[in-house]
């Protein structure tokens, strides 16, 4: 476990040089995929490629669903899977430079293992998992405070609040403030350093899977928008926060179903 | 000239080291104003008093409309004026621990000639006039290209996007994405360094002074909801983007009153 953390790491941090060295340069290519607002750049690809590459040359058994690329698919969970985001927030990448993520998850049978979030221009670098505890670079990360929804912010997606869905307007109101980084990373590391009680969303299991193994650790709550497991299958609406935060924003999802 | 900036910048980053020692001790005491979401700390009053100590050492003839303390009223303009905000985004300065500014406008016979916006924790300092340019920390900063909506970032107040007011929603739709930071500095500074282009909120004459001073020197565009020219008394909804943004978020605004 050691060798694959410190292995994981590193993979993460030499990418995250060659992203930085790239952003000093002209000449990030962008393309859109299934809209205008859903970006790809060359980066992302060459970032996932070096990613896949290191992850095959450490463990050639090893099952891979990433963001880019084809890779975005996988039929099960059996034996050991890492779950990639080259970069996570790829509009921010674009236009603000900062404000994305790396982002490796790995699950072993199903279950999420270890997480990794990487904030490449803050250096702040959030892993951990169930069995060994959260660590923001080298330091541990205390459980946070288990806040009510009145005592924090609250990450939020902006279609969601615009269209009210699962009343996610109501789910703002009642907190101390909503903001939107466009990055779920931040939003979940945000949540795992007690900058944000909770986080409401619509993600792909790329989007959550590091992010969410480090804030269970942390004895948060996670699931779909009306409390069930997510399926780590294709984008779907999603809640989490403190436990007291997360029953909070379930009562006011299934409240709007009424 | 020169003496001044370079007094004012001396200030406010005595301020900022002063509000970095305070955030590593316990002991913030927070208290609401108009509302439960509306905060002000030990540390907002100190640093104004502090900053004011230093202004009428320099310019006992100054006068001065600031956000604490009942100095939020000024019956005018004329003469040499500076408008305060210690503590831009209180809420992200007691929950994060960054994302808030300290902001000094200098305002002379009604005019702003000089703005400085300091994001603390960044360490990142924007600073200028209209005559002098603008500059990050000692960079000179470019002026940004002059986007249309379609094609950057637009900042965002929850409360207008929620209830769609001027048309707040389709402003965020025709945009690449909306984003809420909880801080007018860091909303105004992301536009002048091209991270955003444009800014909708809702903000007091101390939240968007400074900024405004140099958004408008990198030849950016800003006035209330409607068009019409911000009266630095009092809350306005507000509105700010690159010149093609501006006229597309005034021409949606002004759709919604028909």
């Amino acid at each position: 476990m050691q060798i694959m953390i410190s292995e994981i790491k590193n993979w993460m941090k030499d990418a995250g040089e060659i992203i930085k060295e790239a952003l000093k340069k002209e000449g990030l290519t962008v393309d859109t995929k299934t809209s205008r607002k859903d970006l790809v750049t060359n980066l992302d690809k060459q970032t996932q490629d070096y990613l896949i590459k290191q992850i095959l040359a450490f463990d050639p058994n090893a099952k891979i669903l990433g963001e880019e690329n084809g890779k975005d698919q996988l039929t099960d969970l059996s034996g050991r899977v890492f779950i990639i985001d080259p970069i996570d927030g790829t509009m921010n990448f674009v236009l603000e430079h900062e404000n994305f993520c790396i982002m490796i998850a790995v699950y072993e049978e199903g279950q999420g293992v270890l997480g990794f979030v990487y904030d490449v221009m803050k250096e702040d670098f959030l892993w951990g998992g169930r069995d060994i505890g959260v660590f923001l670079n080298e330091e541990r990360v205390p459980k946070p405070k288990d806040c009510a929804l009145n005592e924090g912010l609250l990450g939020m997606n902006a279609v969601m609040y615009a269209n009210n869905i699962g009343n996610a307007r109501i789910m703002g109101e009642r907190s101390m403030g909503v903001r939107m980084s466009g990055c779920a990373g931040v939003e979940l590391m945000g949540m795992a350093l007690g900058k944000r009680v909770g986080y409401v969303s619509n993600l792909a299991p790329w989007d959550y899977a590091a992010g969410g193994i480090l804030i269970q650790a942390l004895g948060m709550k996670m699931s779909n928008l009306y409390g069930k497991p997510l399926q780590m299958n294709g984008r779907e609406q999603f809640i989490a926060g403190t436990p007291q935060v997360y029953e909070e924003l379930l009562t006011l999802s299934m409240e709007s179903l009424k």
